[in-house]
């Protein structure tokens, strides 16, 4: 049981519900001397917080970061990090008249048969998407680290319900793709694309109902030679941390599904030099072979379902009475969680990745230091 | 590193190369008291094992289980058990001569850059598909308690290439099926797409090329409330485990990458009664929400990448001289892995839904005892 | 590097530094469905807390528990725990003048070559006793469910200096020792000893020195059969977690370092059988025999060194001059922490012990439930 | 349950029985490329093997390595190394006559109410003395990466009974000092004393008795600034993996047990500066300080209780028929396990402390490479 902690070197312990007092993390495992700048955590956490924009739920959280220990001078002291944000905005008594009915697709049953009955359920609780603020946090600290090594993180939406952009994109120029990312509220790269993929979510949200979409995650300058086969694997350690975010169903790496219908002749990807360095010609790999990295981009596509909350009538059960009923939800929900899943996406990669880095000893204990490591 | 452990409390530690003396696995923390039937094992080794139809690889293997340790009067003790095959028709040679030429999708460069040179290459040594029947050994074991507990586990291959079998097949009668299954050399359910599978694979085979597919595989009777979000549930510890099997690129539960282009209202699954039980009318979530299991059969996609060896010359880089070249492979491959990979994922699966049904208290330590437990 | 996290199942995550915000744990793994009694974590956090008696640190903390996550409605929810207190009274500006005089057979040395020079050096930091007071919080928790299994767990000042109390004592009658225990400030269980001991740690106040002392722990009613060898036997598992207690120097399971003076015919614990039960005519094993509990209460001693802070002059090193020097510590310490010890020792060892129960199944996810578990 | 791997990167995980094929240890997370000499491996084995001199067992065994995974042209792969010896003097009979009744301070019990009756009993099957082979093998090849980075460990005897060889051995002729050790075969290093320590070992096999006594182990050259405490510290890690060890019923580090008795004046280290190194005047602390190495030899103590197994007769229980018994152990007994566990303790300590720099980054993942790590 338990299950709220990630990672073999950095280690994040994930706590907190939806309307307790705090969504909380623990870092444990990170190397001392990394300054920590606190306005780029609550950066991120901007991107990812509630209410950005007419597609959004309209709870409205300020989620203001605090550190509570692990940082002294402004740098990191090699102790455990712990970051919390507040929950401010709960409005609890709504649940409880959905208390016995089992909202479809959602986690009343299974935690009901997990947890005895005991969970919190006032805004979802520990299932709640506000759990992943968390992570967010974890995932800044870790892309402060990764930065310093030259690694960078980026997701996009390439699909909303059936809108698809199925660009390439000049990956040498992340940081202006990211400032264009950003002007879109469903952070598509595509401006065409983007105003129908609004679309999509505000038809939806008019019928009551809700979509889903994919993200595309990329990560640029791993080494080659990072992941420990056979179980430690990058694709390994990567799914098994993507599927901890709720309503991610599915995960393929490079050319994925898609490989099932080609030949190897036509999938695999053929050596070449390139200004002296060993590549390939094209990245159906995903920059992953046999669960090691070989230096190009690592790239890997992720299904997030349709939201479960939908305010359409829906049939269901009344777990007390154990018969067949219906259930409207009211309350606040993203018709769409694909665009500030990105924001999720990109952190929780960001940790994966410099824990593989950690684990395999290519990053060292102390940043930046006069005492030799 | 390292990284060849696997498991929480039914922890599985992989050992053995290609072309070494044994390959082999080491099961932990299994529970006492479990007769063993070794026919069971090598019944499954051998569904497994090369050279069993025209379209597998032409190596020419007994694969008979050896047990080294953990079973006394054909019981478990409690203790590790350790199971060996040997490896008998090992032709090295022609490895030598491929030595300094990156095979294209293959795994040369990355254990290059990981292990710095000092990989077993003979026959991939430690990335060699055959690694697998460890897994298989280890599964063998797990699928006789998870049948204790009529916990049953199936899978099959659902696309070869562009033939895609896209029949629901009744899950009451899986026993039947496995019978259908493993008439077919492909192992797929349908007589006619089985057909046009084979045919897929023998002209890609003639063509010196490979073929790739998807496969299904589906857990039925798992008890409603296994799993342990965050981290670990249910989708997260699958996933990690079968990406941990070469070639495979993706990976999907229940309506996977399809339920990105459904609205809400389509994908979630109404609750209902039936036979005074708790179910869902269909099973869009595979079987899991929010990382736990609901009671329905637990349901996801694989899919598997075109064999990366082919006879076809293609261009690739000599690490050596550092210069361009080109490579024709010899030997014996598979031209399509997904009929052996069937077993393979079978097994994974058992093997991960024990570990999480022991990880949670839900199997005793002791199978059948006269002791209270 | 990391290391604040312990435990398979029930795991503990430390945080938090003498003079930063707070001092915090993370419990996870916890069953759901336990009653959480506020006050009695609190009796536990009063028996460790500063400032208790003559003989203890004048720092004034009033360490009132604070619960952020993983209760609902007064009980486990299954979910993460977080406890934490507040520091109150730190007076930081004392350590800024000896910051660069390593004090003996203190941390900084270690510290600095640990995490180059970044370590939070006010009150110790993160190498404080002060941390301590986490473990007694998830400590508290952790004998809030052994009790439902009725397990207890007691220990005792056995000697300070060289006063040392050798009686055996009658271990049915636990609950009335536990009074007369707190009746000293010493936690020493003889009125008499108890009260050369407070002079041993009086004179050496007088000194300006410090003494050590050794710990007795017992725990009643582990059943037989718990612990998993080779590597996770009790043995194991206890020593572990108590060497991370500060200033612990030693630790000796049943007759220990005197067995080694024994022969065999006397050490040797004959089997017997009382009312209808099995057990030992004495108990040399100390309750665990090749890593597994017996029945028998187990049995260990620790070893607590004198307190490393003490106010005379002392030779050493000033590191960033690099040359031999002095220091005479000022500020506030315990002359001997065995009393406060005995308390995290106990606190510590129910973590353990539950855990392993936990680990082996033995005690359920859910506790008090309707839903079967 | 399980519990037998051991370690974070360098992970051990032993298999076999006492009278079954083999004994054998599984190592994960090796570096590559490091140069394995068969022939240390196996002369470490040899000093281990029973049936040395007239004081140790008279099983017979050659005890021969055999690799069966992970070298490649003698060095390393990075991939598991699976070592094994075989098991040819078995006399299994005796073995049953004793079947029911539980040997005094043997794990009979504690086995049976653990494993349910399944345990392999032969030969103490999983828990004899011969199950540390494995460790001697991972041991040695621990040894020969410490070596690489200048790190020596060594370990004597210190005491047999109430012989107590007290003196202060220097440390910079430990090789020297090996060679001393190996002509005592009770591993002592004073001439006198160890002939003191045979008269009472043979005195022991002939009352049908046995003697238990200390083992002292140094570690030299850890650089300061290895451990990560809180729960990772060096005490934690070193006592964890050494009471794994059958028959070890303490441990204590530095002044250990004695430091109680001393005053923080006495028992503090000063600081000083020595060729430019910062260094302790004496080692009470036994080189470590708040769970991190300090740059001093690591110094602690073991206690090992008498052999269980005795020729006396001895109370006991008959557990089939639930009624008190006596039992005459006849077989071949080590009447002092001390001399070879001395061994045994020199390859604990290498692999945790192999371990603790690995974790730490400390070494890296490929020896002696062209290739860039």
């Amino acid at each position: 049981m338990g299950g709220n902690t990630l990672g073999k070197i950095f280690k994040i312990t994930s706590f907190g519900e939806s309307h307790g007092d705090v969504i909380g993390i623990i870092i444990d495992g990170i190397p001392a001397g990394l300054e920590i700048k606190l306005e780029l955590i609550q950066k991120e956490l901007n991107k990812r917080k509630p209410g950005q924009s007419k597609i959004s739920t309209s709870r409205n959280e300020p989620d203001i970061v605090k550190i509570l220990s692990g940082v002294f001078k402004n740098k990191t002291t090699g102790a455990p990090i712990c970051l919390i944000i507040k929950n401010k905005d709960t409005k609890s008594s709504k649940y409880e008249k959905y208390k016995n009915l089992l909202r479809p697709s959602h986690v009343d049953y299974s935690a009901l048969k997990r947890y005895g009955g005991n969970s919190d359920y006032r805004g979802s609780g520990r299932f709640s998407g506000r759990i992943t603020a968390g992570i967010v946090m974890a995932g800044a600290i870790a892309k402060l680290i990764l930065k310093e090594f030259k690694i960078d993180i980026f997701a996009y939406t390439k699909s909303i319900g059936d809108i698809v952009d199925n660009q390439n994109y000049n990956l040498d120029t992340l940081y202006e793709i990211e400032k264009q990312r950003e002007m879109s509220i469903v952070r598509c790269l595509d401006a065409n694309k983007s105003k129908n993929m609004i679309e999509v979510i505000e038809n939806a949200k008019k019928e009551n109902d809700s979509v889903g979409g994919i993200i595309k995650c990329i990560v640029k300058n791993v080494p080659p030679g990072l992941g420990s086969p056979i179980f430690e694997g990058l694709e390994s350690n990567l799914s098994k941390a993507i599927f901890s975010i709720g309503s991610i169903k599915g995960i393929e790496f490079g050319a994925g599904f898609n490989s099932t219908k080609m030949k190897g002749s036509q999938h695999n990807d053929p050596w070449i030099i390139k200004k002296g360095k060993i590549e390939t010609v094209k990245n159906d790999s995903g920059g992953i072979i046999g669960g090691i990295s070989i230096g190009m981009p690592i790239e890997f596509q992720i299904a997030v379902k349709p939201t479960a909350s939908i305010g359409q009538e829906q049939k269901t059960v009344d777990i007390n009475k154990l018969e067949e009923s219906v259930l409207t939800l009211t309350g606040r929900h993203d018709p769409c969680i694909v665009p500030r899943a990105v924001i999720v996406v990109e952190a929780m990669t960001a940790i994966v990745i410099l824990d593989q880095l950690l684990y395999e000893g290519k990053i060292p204990l102390i940043i930046n230091s006069k005492e030799k490591n």
